[in-house]
């Protein structure tokens, strides 16, 4: 786990760990994607009140919601080292600086000028069995936005 | 065009516009993807010597394979600024401090300890028609490589 | 002017200081706000065919339209090193830096868990008369982008 | 909230949480803006002794002026990486490097060769309703300051 | 140690440390090579849950198991400051700027466009002794991973 | 190639190149491994006056030795961005960040403390077949040089 | 000279040195201070147009106007490497890192909450003999500016 | 107070606020000036053990200087982020880097090749009243250190 | 005393304060060198199990060797930030930055093309009486080393 | 040659070169040492106009003087990147990073709190045979500079 994790979510992976459950089987239970809810156990999503009132059953943990009581603030979003370390976290990274010109043009001419959004973007992950060696199949799925003129 | 491209990658482009001819339609003629294609022309993929020759004829370049004669070497990967100043290569970036540990995550969680190769691995750009706005289908097709042990 | 301008925009400056005409003055010809003109003579926003022809017309300019020919490609948006040197811009920063986590609270408090658009913005300048010394005032008008959940 | 917060800074958002005010409510009570209560609130303004009484009153807390009793030293100001990984207080970010020359170069010619100062500068953001979608509009109402010549 | 190890990895050395132990003779016992056992020691590799159970009976370890339970996360790899600051770091370092650009034109003559993979890749140390004074002799065995062109 | 290399060692690529010559055979003419030629010809070696010599008539190039004449000084070692972009040269680098500490620990117990010298260091890639796929297998031989106590 | 200047800044500093006059001479003549116009010359100041034909009359430089005609744009402030490597350049740098927090601590005891401003601030040199070694005495005469509060 | 600071500097500043006494007023004390003083709470200057027992008995504080005891050692000197990001200290930065060229110029002109001494300086501020705001004066009188050559 | 050293160096600067001992007279009492002492107390070299005995007993520290048993790991070399910001360090990196390409220039011309090691490098510090001023002697004395060439 | 020497630099390193001598055959002709000429070889360092004729005549360049007429500037001090890339002067900053505070604290013991100047400081290189390598013996001579108070 990253060390910038706050006391809260650390509380959330050593209980999902404890209960033996996979992202798949408590966003199942939640009713959303397992990419969403690894990204909520990070800090780096919001649950609703609801979400946590379930999430706390489902997990054991008593307290959750007067942990997380106020909507008026929450932990800043992005987490690690920039350039990342891990490999995988890395692989990432490089996409951008090999592929990204080459997706922005993509997009442009696809498009026009403007961007895809990273805000209203939904991110799935699935396995794809191959002969050769399984894959990891890693898509976005973010709404294109026009650059305003005025 | 980024600063750091070669003269020959420069003269690609140029050729491409005057031509009006967008990737897609360059990357049908050589029997490839758009985002690939634009990839070499940006000198982050390789284009064979028959790719080449296709090439310069489509694009009317006379001596293109002269300029790139070589075998044994090529530009290096790797282009722009880190972090990104684009917004449109930001986004990515900004995918990787935002879900980098959630995709992270959840790629141990299918696969186990191990990568998603950026090297075998494709990546695709549709438009997805949405009445609230159209939307960038973004993915990335990559073999997942399990850790050796020793 | 910041050294990484393309040798088309240098040129778009040159004719504008050669013709004494301010940001102002083009802006009301090409029917746009003078903060957006400027963002795209330093490259930062990209004319239509119609804007650059109306645009070489009024700054005397031959062969604009054949300089930027081309629909598929833009210049790099981002410019300047960060931090900015420059006091002017740096002030900007600097606003980040000290009134950043204030500004995202309250947008938090009247709107939710999203960001204020950067894309879908416009940005204004007036002169406010005041006995103390006149005042810039700067505004940003941006769309608000709730988070996707998924 | 950001882990450079000093304890004292941190009694205040949980003080606020628990009471269940908002910074407009807060900063009603004490007739000033919300973003600059915001701002104190993350140590990067000053509430005067009186402010200090009122506030504590207002949240409940005691001894709060017994904590900050001292007028010769302050808080440094300036919270967060940068650039920001945050998404909202990035996009503040990418204003900077995206319209900061063309600001600049539009005060310039509104006022001559000087800044638009970020001390003597009032900053508001007011909800917009929008049928597309409510927009945040946010303002920097800062004095016209010329170089000095000696 | 680096002070980046967590309490669990800290625990690991104390013990190896109290028991007079090499890496080369836990490796023996769990049948692995000593430089893998060193990385998995630094948190940079996974040991099953076998190893785990073989590694705590060597070091007399209770509840080894119990602190490392998950089968869903682990450790981010990547350990220390970049550029190195320790010498014999730094001279790994030292050979990527020095021969980074050596390696990668004779990796490209040999073996064609393409990487050699530091996920399923093998590191081995032996001493061999000379009389000007014994060298070290550090071998990386690398799977040749080409790039995929689609 | 890189952009940092000075006009004659580029030269000395073009007219290899030009010769369809490998690293391996420059080498086996000159009496030298592949990766040290290799190094040379990225100015990150030295070549003598007579392995000059020998070169001009391999590859054609009149007035070699003119161009490097004084034995006084040699371009600067240390080549490319740090942390690299190109993916073939980021993976040496991710061998340091993720297995730095375990080689630094397996030199320290079979050697002591002290360094495997970069500068008497010799660097061999070989090819090893592998039906699962071709391995790379980079070896570095280096003299063990124990820390001086005074 | 730093590399950054532009060709009509090194200009006057080829004409100045071609008429062997000092900064204060060339002050002395405009009726300003050497300092303010060494930073002039350094394009870190604005000269008015009739400051230019009085400089473009004592350096013998014809077409000064002409190469600087627009009042619309200046050259980017802020000169050379962060953190300076120049050591007259660096000891600045070094009083703010050794006696940054002191100064702010007695400007915040005599002044109160605010800054002095860098933009309205004067700054003098004179050599103040001693008979242990002449001394620099460097003065900044800025404007304080209470923070604005709403 | 930035983060840095040491328990017995910390421990300084307590003691000073609950005695209410400004800089100034210690420094009278002391026979120093306030500047001084205070970058000696900051840790960036060095009291003699009979200043140490003088500030005792004025702060009320016990075992000063068992706290300090040994003459061997002390605080590094450098102090907060750099760039600095609270506005009093960057305007000093910035200083540096818009007049920072100007200033070595003039000191060449004035004194020769050499430097402005950062160690042997004396550093003082005072308030300069202004019908149009006070202002700061900030006074650096350091000994000129010409270039030894050899 | 930096920020990084563990709790047992800590405790041998705490005991050597206690003790009123210099580093010379520690040096003398090892039969070594102060400078080395001194590095070794800041964990930049390793003490023999006899020296730690010797030292544990002239500053009276019990149950040292327990503290630090294990002949198979050892703290990090390299401390403090880079570029330093304490004035005594920064001078050292500072030749550096001013006279390192004269250094090697002339390593160069008296030796051939190789380094001088730090690795088997004696460093001493005499104070030489000059009546303008006492000179610090900073003395490395370091082995040359020739580059392999394979 | 680092690429960011001056062109009447580089024509130094020419001239020398065709002419065949050594720094230290340059110094004994102008009376100076070698080190030293070395740095003003490099722009690191200032001839007088004498030297310069001197110089001149030895070097057979014609114009010398005309090129570097004028008293008022100088090529600015600091060369090459830092961390330095290029082993030999890395070993120097090596020597900063792993002894920088032993040579500070043993400073410290035996002049007081101060620096070594780096400014009244003289730099020898000397050859010392050995017979298990010869070795490199580099001093600094540097004035002790107590801190001033005030």
């Amino acid at each position: 786990m990253p060390s910038e994790l706050s006391p809260i979510h650390s509380k959330l992976f050593e209980a999902k760990a404890a209960k033996g459950l996979t992202f798949d089987e408590i966003a199942k239970a939640l009713g959303k994607d397992e990419v969403w809810v690894a990204a909520a156990f990070y800090g780096q999503a919001k649950f609703t009140p609801e979400e946590l009132a379930q999430l706390a059953d489902l997990l054991g943990i008593q307290g959750l919601q007067a942990s997380l009581p106020d909507d008026s603030w929450w932990p800043n979003r992005g987490l690690g080292p920039s350039p990342p370390t891990d490999p995988v976290i890395y692989r990432l990274y490089e996409s951008v600086l090999v592929y990204g010109h080459a997706i922005k043009a993509v997009i442009h001419e696809k498009f026009g000028d403007g961007i895809m959004s990273m805000i209203d973007c939904k991110i799935n992950i699935t396995r794809k069995p191959d002969p050769k060696g399984d894959r990891v199949v890693l898509t976005f799925d973010g709404k294109f936005l026009p650059y305003a003129k005025w």
